[in-house]
């Protein structure tokens, strides 16, 4: 399964590509900001990052993307842009008909720290960690980016999982069949 | 001069088209909403709206959109969905190069009725005059973004006299010249 997954920000939005599956090692794909000046208008903004997330779709060809869901309680000031960033990230990978996944901060790092709480450079420092890189990946962004990709890889295997237990529950003396690398239809979502 | 005018919202995107000048008679084009189901995920609500807007695009050929400028202050609940609307309404707009303008609720109900802090009734009611429509349009999102569009051309306009006003006084001598149909290529930003 590969997650492309998305930090949303006007200023920079963090993109991050994992491969792999639950329960094994997994593999960074790709990793990258996309910047726009603050000083550009909000339309020459959002095609800019359209554009940059549609040629990652075209080159990484992901399974799902995951795009950090946003609430208009934190950061008044930049909500409004994240928001912005967010729907173009959700549009494009929903226009090709990939499943979309929202996850919040604290759920993204409490499935990579253990801590709903952790800061960003906990999240940075398991990040290195469980994709077995020689650095942080920099800016934070980034990094978040990779995180909502591995939080999803790691989220909608336990949905498999769980999905694939009810499954074997449905038919009386059936085994749970236990197969790793199935895609349940509706994981990301 | 014609514009578009966008009252964004996932439940109910009100689309609205003027054309003509300031200090003379509007006329309407078109004005319409687009709904989506809240039971819809957000991908897919998005991609509705943005084919929706790209099919008035295509067929109004509009030479600028105007968007309700969104704040984080007001409708904490439903914010974030209406920046997300916002989004795919000015990547579309800019997307093909035209003009994007943003004006707040209260630009919107000054320009109109004088009054920027005039109910939804008080703006309909001046929408359907200044048009000369037979009935008010509904839903109120409809009516809002004809406003949106009316006061883009009105605003527009005041740019336009101040631009000119301002270039005639940079030729020594020269008079101002007012060409009420002249759009200036800033107009709109």
């Amino acid at each position: 399964m590969r997650v492309m997954g998305v930090d949303p920000g006007l200023t920079r939005c963090g993109l991050g590509a994992v491969e792999g599956r639950p329960g094994a090692p997994l593999r960074m794909v790709a990793v990258g900001v996309v910047r726009t000046p603050a000083e550009d208008d909000i339309g020459a903004r959002l095609v800019a990052i359209e554009a940059e997330i549609e040629r990652w779709l075209d080159e990484i060809k992901p399974d799902a993307v995951a795009v950090e869901r946003v609430f208009a309680q934190h950061n008044v000031r930049t909500v409004m842009g994240t928001a912005q960033a967010s729907a173009v990230a959700i549009t494009c990978a929903a226009r090709r008909g990939l499943p979309v996944a929202l996850h919040t901060p604290s759920e993204v790092k409490a499935a990579i720290t253990g801590n709903g709480n952790a800061d960003k450079k906990q999240v940075g420092t398991m990040v290195t960690r469980v994709l077995r890189l020689d650095a942080m990946p920099k800016p934070a962004d980034a990094a978040d980016a990779l995180a909502l990709a591995i939080c999803h890889v790691w989220r909608g295997g336990a949905q498999n999982r769980l999905a694939q237990a009810l499954a074997g529950r449905g038919r009386p003396g059936a085994a749970v069949a236990l197969q790793p690398g199935y895609r349940h239809p509706g994981a990301g979502r």
